[in-house]
This record gives structure tokens, sequence and C-alpha cells, in this order.
């Protein structure tokens, strides 16, 4: 019988699309004795660890805790000691709102070694297929990633200070938040900043709208938008409205 | 003669790390006419695209501005209408301050179609190699990443907003304005706020060092740290220092 050798290796498995994960995200699957994934991570994606590897699904969403982050910590260690080489998979990039310190904190404090692969951050990445740019030469030289949906459940309050400014301002997981977002930015008399909102992104039906901050909601309930959703809220999105598509043939 | 179909993919080659290119990215090089890179890409990468293929370095590092934006554009417009399939390959992902958003509207302003395969950001991956939080469920609800090196040379205004708020700060290529950044935080009475700085992250030869406000600039020049290199300031370091590393058996 095998030795076993406790090690646990997080994987971001990206935004969506099975072939935005990396090579190295890969690799780790392939060697992985063990898989804890999550909501939202494509199943193609589990096909690259061994056929006999259990996959265990350990998923939450928006609303629902069906696992709290506790029991995965402590599922991840029990599977740990049990089969050898666990691999985390995370949908996104395990550091961006993903809890991927945590796990580490509570798997290296019960003495496994850890070990972090990226993901590619639906944050920077969903905008960026629809070619919508966050930081543009000369015009935008910074930009901001913001929860909508912190401990508490509420919108953070670091958008109010960052809405002062000119950062470009991106929000994950706060479809639900738009009415406290418009009035954050109304009060500052910024109504017209423009918004683009995109649905699914990566995915085979990803949708995008874009409006202003006086717009958007109305535009969301007329579309029928809802998560997974990238909120992108800044002047440079008046830079991607002026870009006309080269139609594909 | 095979017709020449032009067309051009963006492609972000990740921070460093030759695995950290996306399985997208792979196959968009196999499928490649002509290769584009830059400066800071992994050779490895470039193998991916067939050995026949042309692949030309058009690439730039601070301070010497070897290939001027325009002539870049230029490259890729000449290079899609002679062989067809470009694959311009970017260091990390092409719209965090790569520009890609620039090339685009070049490429497409002259009737050809692109497409862009985002790439790992060195800004988040390169902290999160080292386990270095930049989001932390209950204490830090947002990180801003800010570019160092602005059209004019400069650091962006941007963090002096963002030094005000508890947002996580990071800055690439900011190591020639270290001397500033200390100035904007002591202002704001910041000066134990900690701080990490990783140098060729995610590389072999990756080190990180870590300090405060106050004591950093003395530690960078005590170990010699210079670019590439990603700038961490916040106070959620202060949960990485209290994390004791499981040694690798």
């Amino acid at each position: 019988m095998k030795e076993v050798d406790p090690r646990v290796t997080l994987v971001g498995a990206g935004p969506g699309d099975p072939e935005l994960i990396t090579l190295k995200g890969i690799h780790a699957l392939e060697e992985a004795d063990v898989v804890l994934y999550d909501a939202l991570v494509h199943e193609d994606i589990l096909n690259y660890a061994p056929a006999h590897v259990p996959k265990l699904y350990v998923g939450k969403r928006a609303g629902s805790h069906s696992y709290p982050q506790e029991e995965i910590n402590q599922l991840i260690v029990e599977n740990a000691l049990k089969y050898g080489h666990v691999v985390r998979l995370k949908g996104g990039d395990p550091f961006v709102f993903g809890r991927g310190f945590e796990e580490i904190v509570f798997v290296e404090s019960r003495g496994i070694p850890t070990k972090v692969i990226p993901g590619i951050s639906s944050s920077i990445a969903v905008p960026e297929i629809q070619k919508i740019p966050f930081t543009l030469r000369g015009i935008t030289e910074s930009f901001c990633v913001i929860t909508g949906t912190t401990k508490a459940g509420k919108l953070s309050n670091d958008i109010r200070e960052a809405a002062r400014g000119t950062a470009t301002v991106i929000v994950l997981m706060g479809m639900s938040k738009l009415d406290e977002i418009h009035s954050i930015y109304s009060e500052l008399g910024k109504e017209n900043l423009p918004v683009a909102i995109i649905e699914n992104g990566s995915l085979q039906n990803e949708r995008v709208i874009h409006g202003t901050i006086s717009t958007i909601r109305t535009l969301v309930k007329e579309k029928g938008f809802g998560p997974p959703a990238v909120i992108v809220i800044g002047e440079v999105i008046s830079s991607w409205l002026q870009l006309k598509p080269v139609p594909k043939k």
C-alpha cells in the first residue's frame, strides 16, 4: 500500500471557460489523489485528474451556504490525511475573494504543507474577453477590485473611497447591490459615468450590457441579467464604445 | 499557396513561470502563422508555436524604449497581412497596463479582427505564489492595482486616493518610486503599514522582503532588490506574517 504523504495544492480553475486553466494547474490535477472543487468550476477540468481519483463537490453559491468554510477546511485536512495530495480547485483565482488564504492558514496549522497555483481571475479576464479596457495609458492608471458580498453580506464600503477617484472600479458578486452602487455614485454627481456588466463571462452564454450609473439598473431588469456577473465602472468604458469590432468571417 | 487570412490573437504569457500560460493560449500558439513577443516572456512558451513559424522580438524594458508602441502596432498589422494569424504574446496579462487595448484599436481600425486570451497577471499571482493575501474576509474587501510608470514615467496619482482607504495597494513597475510612495503614506501617518516586495515573481530566482513604509527602502538597498518586482502595501500583510509555513519534505 502506498504511504500517504499529505499535501494540498490550491488551484485556480479560471472564470468558466475550461481552456482558461493554466498548464501548471493541469499538471497538479494529473498528480492529484483527491480533488475538492467548488461551484462554477467547469466539469471538463475535473477530467485532468486520473479517473479513479475521488472528486468531491464542496461548492457554495451566493445565498445558499451549503458548506460552511469551517467544514471545507476540515474536509481538506481529512482528505489530505486519507489520500495524500489534495487538489483544491477553486473558481477564478483562489486569492481574489476566494478564501484561499484562510484555507492555507488552516491546513498549515495542522502541519500539512500547501502550494498555490494562481488562476485567471474573472475580475480581469471577464471584461478583457469583451475587449473592455480597465487600464489605458494616459486615461486610467489603476483599477480597484471590490467585493459586493462581504462577510456581512454587504457591498464593501471601500467602493465609496474608490468612487471618488478615477480608477476603474470592478465589482464582483455585486448584482444585488446595484441600487446602493447607484446611490454612492449619484451622491458624487457621477450619474453619467459609464457602466458595463458581463454575465456568464468566458462561457458560451456570455452576455454584455452597457449604460451609465443612471441607466444600468433599468437595462439589467429589461435584459434579465443576474449572477454570475462582473460590473465595470469607469470613464475608460467610453474608449471601448468607440471601438467598432471587425466582424468575424 | 495558402491564402492569407489576417487575424490577431493577443495572448497573456503570464508572470514568468512558463507553466503559468493557459491552455487556450497554448492552443492559439499552435495555430500561429507568426508570433510577436515581448520582453519577460519565457522562451519555452515560444516553442508551442510550430518550429517554422517566425518569432519576432518586439520587447521593451522600462527605461529603454527600443520599440515605440506605434511601431509595434504597425508590425502587428504588417505581419497579419503577410502571414495570417498573428499571436501577439505579452508578459503577464495584456490588459493590465499591457497596452493590449491600444493594439486592438489599431489593428481593428485596419479591418483586421482580433481576439484576446487573458493571462495570469503578476499583480495578483506574484503575491499569491508567496501566499501573501490581498483580500481577506472581515479584514480587506478590495485591492487596487496601480502603475508606477505612467505615460509620463511617473507614479500614478491614484495611489494618493488608494492610500487613504483600507484597500490593499499593489504597485507594478514602481521600484524607482519608493521614495514617493514613502512620502505619500507618511503624510497620512501610515509609516507602520506593512509592505512586501517580490522580485522575479514565479521564477526560480524569486525573492521576497517585507517591512513597513518606513523600513522598506533600507531593506531594498540592503538586499539589492530591483525590477521586475511587485510592491504590496496593506494591513493584510500582517496576517501573512502570522502564517508559519510547513517546511517542504
